[in-house]
């Protein structure tokens, strides 16, 4: 690691947010604003599909070739349009879990994760999945870390009590 | 953290038992129960999908209205009718799967959910999902510790050693 | 546990390699390597899906039984032909994905197994994956440490500062 103290700081988490899924958004989110608010230092480090929520809602397709923006507008940029990983029935299943989530004064994770930003959460998008699928800086939202590799998250992970794969 | 004393628990693991399929269940029973033969202390933060087979047998559908009943007709509540996470093939592969396991003697995980109990395994169901999702505490099997929030379950991770999210 | 001294290696990573499927493959093997190439002291535990990747490519079918073989016909033994765990497109999907890899210099997930191999990661097959789904020893590939079981890994996962399920 590029760190060589590699004492741990035990009020600590880093995630890995794999999925872009929105119901694991919500635990992402979730954990991460709960852990800040309990002044936890906090790292989100978002790869592979976790990279389209951070997409702009007004992206209508990423990617460089047509096998990326085909790839982008089978996986819905933004995280608003972010869908479950299971029991869609047919692309209802993602609006149905926001209507369950609103009645029931759960936050939906666009809303969470402003609140984590506001929080000092660090946002991490990861360097090599933008190059790989084409996604500009430009194109994602405000308020992000500085692109990360798989080196400086390891070295992130190695120092954090809580780490966790989502 | 509610709790101060940060100092690390070497023989202490949490799972966040998210997803709720057959597939994950096993990893997390067969983990849980051998970590606490072994004399760990060991915790499973029952969450989101992960709630659905803490429900009893009997219950045929959870929920206070339309959306999470449906919701819950879909996910099939109780540990029995769990589905794999892929393979299912039409609803075969679980079945398949069972058969499998049966024939090469390994339990099914609600028999290795009774022995981590019986081993002192901390079954935690989260409270927001039990709210979200409709499902009240007499519908759910016994045994199960307090339903517990985020924040509970952040402080325990904060001092287990190992800390999963399945 | 087996070894008592529970002292937490700080350049330790151990991964559950549980999906099998290509798109989280890469995380593993991407981590895996990174940390190796860093110093780290790296162990991937394959079970469940996570073990047909490791079946070389000759072997077309595994499996003991009518069940078994079904299994592993429909979730096709070989690293080279694990396919993604979502945006399959009727199995265009991992063609697709492996193409932007390639355009965008990421080597493939056996690729990056070889060098994580040559690097001194440990890739352990788990014991109860193997029994259970009738995958013989000779139909693995090269280079693979003694199966283990859930104990050993839970052992090893004791002593990793970074402990992943993936």
């Amino acid at each position: 690691m590029a760190e060589k103290d590699s004492d741990k700081n035990p009020e600590s988490m880093t995630i890995i947010a794999f999925s872009g899924d929105l119901d694991k958004l919500w635990p992402t989110v979730i954990l991460s604003s709960t852990a800040a608010a309990n002044g936890m230092d906090v790292t989100v480090f978002f790869t592979f599909w976790g990279l389209f929520p951070l997409v702009k809602d007004d992206v209508r397709i990423t990617g460089h070739d047509a096998m990326t923006k085909m790839l982008a507008g089978m996986n819905a940029p933004g995280m608003k349009k972010a869908k479950l990983s299971k029991m869609e029935m047919g692309g209802m299943g993602h609006w149905m879990m926001r209507k369950v989530a609103k009645k029931n004064n759960l936050l939906p994770p666009e809303d969470l994760f402003v609140m984590c930003q506001d929080m000092g959460v660090n946002m991490w998008p990861c360097q090599m999945t933008m190059d790989l699928l084409g996604i500009k800086p430009e194109q994602m939202i405000d308020g992000l870390g500085e692109p990360a590799g798989a080196a400086t998250a390891l070295a992130r992970m190695s120092k954090s009590q809580i780490n966790l794969f989502i």
